[in-house]
């Protein structure tokens, strides 16, 4: 079931949202817990032939969205999911394919859902990793909002 | 010279970033001080047809980075122009093509350029806006690194 989630995000990506397609992005695992986004290189570089910062973003703010999408289906719980504020540090160039974690923090997330219960809208911070050569390569912080 | 040299940051964005393409970003206007870059709503969509997230972030980050890029070409300067951090915030959702607008603090700027003058390397701050329907829909701030 988790797999099967984890392909139909990749569908609703490519299909809602054109540029993850254009991007080249790819569920690469699942677990109920971590959710990790791939993306090619080739699609995404920049001037100096490593990732584009804007592609860099993208993948990480889908990552976060990514994580929270499946977490709500599994709770059977159709909401709207929209980024409202993020900032985003680049460590390390990234010259090779990307891949992007999210990690849920189970506690947060527990009150996440009990405000989302008693409110119909709640807010989540989430933090999205991008290692490069076994070092973190790119830091996210995203605050997302869900309500509907 | 100005619109000349608009043309040509069109041209290298689009050789260097293929994103940009793929996002169909445009030079709308550049007078010395101000840069605006467009893109069409349609290959930047996501899931509620509003302007996805991240195409936001990319057309703003190219937007503060194509800034600096016409400002050291001017001054005769090759240098390398990297992002190192930045924070965005989604005010109001677009629905529409957007627009960025990136403007030159000129005290900022002449700081900056003495710096770089002085230690081949600097750092410069810039705030980017997207409107939508005469209002603020989305605020960028990034800070930039000169060097090389």
């Amino acid at each position: 079931i988790r797999m099967s989630r984890a392909a139909e995000l990749e569908r609703t990506l490519h299909d809602e949202i054109p540029l993850s397609q254009a991007m080249g992005i790819r569920v690469a695992a699942y677990d109920g817990s971590s959710l990790k986004l791939s993306a090619p290189l080739a699609p995404n570089t920049n001037h100096k032939r490593t990732a584009f910062g804007g592609s860099l973003y993208s993948l990480a703010v889908l990552c976060g969205w990514g994580l929270l999408h499946l977490k709500l289906a599994e709770a059977k719980l159709r909401k709207h999911i929209v980024i409202q504020e993020s900032d985003i540090r680049y460590l390390l160039p990234v010259d090779s394919d990307m891949l992007a974690e999210c990690k849920l923090e189970e506690k947060a997330f527990e009150r996440f859902m009990s405000m989302l219960h008693k409110h119909d809208r709640a807010r989540l911070s989430l933090t999205v990793t991008i290692e490069h050569e076994g070092r973190t390569a790119v830091e996210f912080s995203g605050r997302y909002v869900v309500y509907g």
